[in-house]
C-alpha cells in the first residue's frame, strides 16, 4: 500500500478459469474373477478464449461444466487402464486438442485406496476396505499446441500421518521478548504431510515410482535424528530428488502437530514422556520446497485450482 | 400428542449427566527400544446425585470436569498397560468407587490406529504412520456397589469403509406408486460400517478378540452372496455371536453408500457396470441388531454420551 | 458382566430399521413474485415386518428406499406449505397408513435458514443468504393405526452457539486428589447448544411457537447469573416448559466451549479476562432433561435415527 | 515435460516459510458496562534467513512458532482495538522490524461474527449468539525496511452462501459430442462465494469498507439478470472496484452449487420449478479476477499461507 493515490484505471477481467470440480468415479475392471478397483475424485478446470462469458453473458465458446464431467466419466473408461497421471494426461489433452476456445487444461485428481479383503485364507477376488487417511494426489497441465506445447504433471500424497516418539529435538532457537518455550532435547514429532513433486520426465511405471517416493519419505522421516522439522523436511525431499532424476523439484508442507507432555509429577506419578495430550490448535506449519538448481521452468504448474493438489 | 389438554404439572429435573469429552491421550510405551503407542480419544461420564447443582446452583457435589481430565490422563500412565476396555473399565470403577455422589460412570473411547514404518527394510522402532479410517470404539459403563454393581463392556468399529464390486442384488421389493427403481441383478453395495458389540463375559484377550470380530464381519460381507444389505448385516450378526460365545448382542448401522453405474451408452461406450458415481446423499440408512434370546440385560449400556460410541 | 459363563442362547434379529437418510430437499414457493424458500435435510426411517429381509432375503415387504426418496421430494410440493412438524407428520402418517408392513415411521428434518438479501434498499423478492449455524431440527414419530394410533413430534435446535463474556462463576466444587482448577468468579461461557422439546399437544403456529422457545432459551443464557452451565440449562428448560404448556419435557445437551484467559502478565501486559484462547478439546460436556411430572409417555419418540434430531 | 532428459543439477532449498496457524483468540472489551467481542483465527508465516535450520539443522535463526503465538495473543490486547487489517499490520510490522533475520511476515486471520442477544426487549450487554456460515477474512504481508518495505492489504469474505431462484439463465453453450445437457431460460442459482480484494490505500474505516463491498457484492448477485455464473461474478467484481477506488483489485470463486429440479410429472404432480435436489457433489467451479489495468504490482499478496485467505 504504498501508492498515496487510490487507483481509477480502466476495470477489466484478469486471470479467469472454471470446471467441474469433485466428480466421484469410481472405476471397477471386470476383466477376470478377479476385479480391481480405483476410487478417484477428479476435477477439470479450462482456461482459454472464455472473456465474452464474463463480461457480456456470451457462452457461445463456454463448454458447459456438465460436459466435462460427462467426458470425465467416459474417459474413465477409454483411458482408465493406467496410473492416474496418465488418465489425467488423456483428459488434459483433450480438452485443449478438442475444445477450440481451450488454451490449457487443468485435471486434478485424489486417489483413495482400497485394500483386498481377506476371505477364506485368501485375498478375496471382489472385495475391499477403504485405507486411509493418506490420500494420493496429481495435477496435470497441459498447455498450447504444436510447438508452443507444454506439459506438466505433478504426482503427491496428502494427509500422510507420520509421527515419532523419539529421536527429535528442538533447540538453540532464536529468543525474543515473548520467548517462553523451554528448549528440549527429546520429543515426540508428528506431521499430516502434503508433500507434491513435479516430473520433469516421466517414469517407466508411474505407479511404483510413486510408492517409492512415498516409501522414501517415510523412511527418511524415520531415521534422520530431527533437530527440528524444518531440517527433517530438507532431508525428505533431497533424499527424493537424489533417487529419482526424473523429478525437478519437490515442495513439502507439514504441520506440527503439538504433542504435549503431560505433567503427571502434580499427582504424585513419574510419566516420563508416556503420557502425551495431542493438540488441536495452534500448530506449527512448515512449508519448503526443495528442488535442483537445473529444473526446468514450472510455468503454471503449480497453480492449484481446487484444494486438491 | 393423543392428548387432548396441555401438560401442567410440575416442573422437575429428568435424567442429567455430564463429563470431559474427548480428551486426546497418546501412550508411548518406551520400556524397551522398541517404542508402542495408543492413540485414544477418551469421555467420561457421570450419574449421580447432582441435583442440586441444576436446581439451586449448588456444586458442593460436583467434581469438575478438569478433574475428570486429569484422571483419564494419568490412568493412561497406571492403568493404561492393557486394551482400552480394561483402561476404561478401571477409570469407571474408579469413578463409582471413590467419587461418593457418582452412582454410574460411563467411559467411551475411541482408538485411532497406527502402523510401523519400514525404515532400512525393517519396521522402525519408534515411527509409525495413521491407518484409518476405521476407528476401533468402546464403551464402558459401571453402576452402583456392593451386591447392586453392574458392569456392562461394548467394544466395536467405525468408518469400516467396505466395497463389493459384485455377488449383489437388490431385487422382489414392494413397489407403490412412487416406486421407479428398477431390480438389478449384479451392483456394487458398499456401507461404512458401526458394529457394536455388547460382552456378557470378559474374554481372555480384548485385543484379539476385537481383531477376530472385526475379520469375521469382514469376511461375511465379502463371501455372502447379498440379496440385500439387511441380509448381509444379519448374516454378518449372527456369524460373530456363533462364533464369540461371551457377547450377548450385536448392533449395525450400515449407510447403503450408493454407486451408480454411469450411463456411457450415449457417447457410443460400452461400460458394462465398469464405472460408477460415488453418490455423497441421500443414502439408505440400515440398522439392526442380532442379539441371543438369553442375554443378559442391557440396562443403560446403549445410552450413548458423545456419538463416540 | 456379572455372569460368569457365556451366552448360548438362540440367535434372533433384534430391534431394525431402514430409511432413506439425507435427502436435501429445496421448495421454492413462487406463488408471488415475492418468493420464499424452504431449505431441508429430510430422513425417513421404517419399522414393521421386515423380518424375512434379513433373515432369508425375502425382499417383498421392503419398500425400496428410493420409492421413500421420491415420496419426500414429491411431499414437498403436495404437503409441504405449511412447518417442516407438518410436513413431517403428513410423510410418516403416510407410510404407516399406506404401505402396509409398516408399523411406525419416523422423519426427521433439519431445516436451514435463509435471509432475504437487502437490494436496492428494500429486502429482494427471490435472493437470500444462508444463515447459520443454528439449525432448526423435528423428528416425528407416527406408530400404530386405529385406537392404537401414537404420534410424537419432537422440535429443536442445534449448534446455536451463544456466549457470555461475564455474569458466570464456578466455584465451590467437590475436589479429589485430581483437582487442580481454581474456583472462579468471572468467566466468560459458552456451548454450542442442542435443544429440543417434545409436543404433548399441537401449537396453532409451529413456526411461532419455535421461535418463541428459541428466544426464550437464549434470553434465560443472558439474564442468569451463573453459578455452573447445569444451573443455567435448568432454569432455560424450566423457562420454557413454564412459557409452553404444550410441551411435555426438553432436553438440552451442551458442550462447555472452554475460554481460557490467557497469562499475559508474564509478558508485563494486564489483561484482566479481556484476551482468551478458545479451546479445542476436551470439552466439559452437560446433558439435562427437565420435565413435567405428569408428562404422558414418551414412547419411541427420542429413538433418534440418524443424528440429525 | 517436454525435456527429455533427466535432471541432475545440485539440489537446493527453494522457497521456504514457517508460522504458526490457526491461533483461536478471542478478545473481549470490557471498558464499559456493554461489552464487545471479537473471535479470531489467527495465523503468522514468516520468511527470511532460515535456511540453515533447513540444511544443517541450526534454529539460531528460528524464533520458535510458540514465541509467535505468545506475540499474538499479546498484540490482541496492546494492538487490538480496532480492525481485524490493523492488527494484522501491526503484527506483521513487529516480526519484520523486530526479529532480525525476519524479511517479510504474512498474518492471516478469519474473523467469526456474534450477534447481540435480545434479553428483557433490548440488545444484551454481554450475551451474543454466532453468526454464520459467512467468515470475514484477512491477509496482510510486510517485507523488506526503509525504501524497501512494502505492504499489502487483502480483505475478504468466505461461505458466504446466496441463492436465487429464478432471474437466472444458461443457454446458447458450446456443445460437443459428450454435450447432453439441455439450455434453460429459468433456474436456481446459488454459491457459496469467497471474495478477496486488494487494497491500494488503506480507507478511512476498515470495518465500514468491508461491511460496503459485501453489500455490494450480495446485491449484485440479487439485481443482476444473469446469463450464466461467469457474467454475474464479473459484474460484482466490477461494481465493487467502481464503487471503491481504495481497491486493486478482486478475485472471487464461486462453486455452482447445483440444485437439480425434481421431475415430479412422473407421479402426476406438476411442480414447475418448485421442488429441487441441491446436490453436493461435483460442482461448477469458476473463479475470476476483476482488476484495474493500473493496479500496483501485487507482489507477494496472494501467496496463500493455510487457506484462510
Amino acid at each position: 500500500m504504498e501508492d498515496v493515490t487510490d487507483s481509477t484505471g480502466k476495470i477489466v477481467l484478469g486471470a479467469d478459469r472454471y470446471g467441474k470440480a469433485e466428480n466421484r468415479v469410481v472405476r471397477i475392471y471386470r476383466d477376470t474373477p478377479r476385479h480391481e478397483i480405483r476410487d478417484l475424485n477428479v476435477s477439470s478446470c479450462l482456461r482459454g478464449d472464455f472473456a465474452a462469458a464474463y463480461t457480456v453473458g456470451d457462452q457461445s465458446s463456454v463448454l458447459p461444466t456438465d460436459s466435462q464431467k460427462q467426458t470425465i466419466y467416459t474417459y474413465a473408461k477409454t483411458h482408465g487402464d493406467g496410473s492416474i497421471e496418465e488418465y489425467g494426461l488423456a483428459l488434459a489433452r483433450h480438452f485443449v486438442d478438442d475444445i477450440a476456445p481451450v488454451q490449457s487444461a487443468r485435471i486434478e485428481i485424489e486417489e483413495y485406496a482400497w485394500e483386498r479383503v481377506i476371505a477364506g485364507g485368501r485375498p478375496h477376488e471382489h472385495t475391499w476396505t477403504r485405507r486411509g487417511p493418506e490420500v494420493r494426489i496429481a495435477a496435470i497441465t497441459v498447455a498450447g499446441s504444436g510447438a508452443e506445447r507444454r506439459e506438466w504433471v505433478i504426482g503427491g500424497v496428502r494427509d500422510l500421518v507420520i509421527l515419532k516418539s523419539t529421536g527429535s529435538e528442538f533447540a538453540g532457537f532464536l529468543t525474543d521478548e515473548f520467548t517462553v518455550l523451554e528448549p528440549t532435547r527429546d520429543r515426540v514429532m508428528a506431521t499430516s504431510l502434503v508433500a507434491r513433486w513435479r516430473f520433469t520426465t516421466p517414469p517407466d511405471d508411474w505407479d511404483a515410482t510413486h510408492a517409492g517416493i512415498r516409501a522414501a519419505l517415510v523412511e527418511r522421516f524415520a531415521l534422520l535424528h530431527s533437530k527440528a522439522l524444518q531440517q527433517t523436511l530438507f532431508d525428505m525431499g533431497r533424499t527424493v530428488l537424489e533417487a529419482y532424476p526424473c523429478l525437478a523439484e519437490i515442495r513439502l508442507s507439514a504441520p506440527n502437530k503439538h504433542h504435549f507432555a503431560y505433567d503427571l509429577a502434580r499427582f504424585g506419578v513419574d510419566s516420563t514422556d508416556e503420557v502425551f495430550h495431542a493438540d488441536d490448535r495452534p500448530y506449527g506449519l512448515i512449508e519448503a520446497t526443495v528442488r535442483r538448481e537445473d529444473a526446468p521452468d514450472a510455468g503454471i504448474a503449480w497453480d492449484t485450482y481446487t484444494g486438491a493438489v
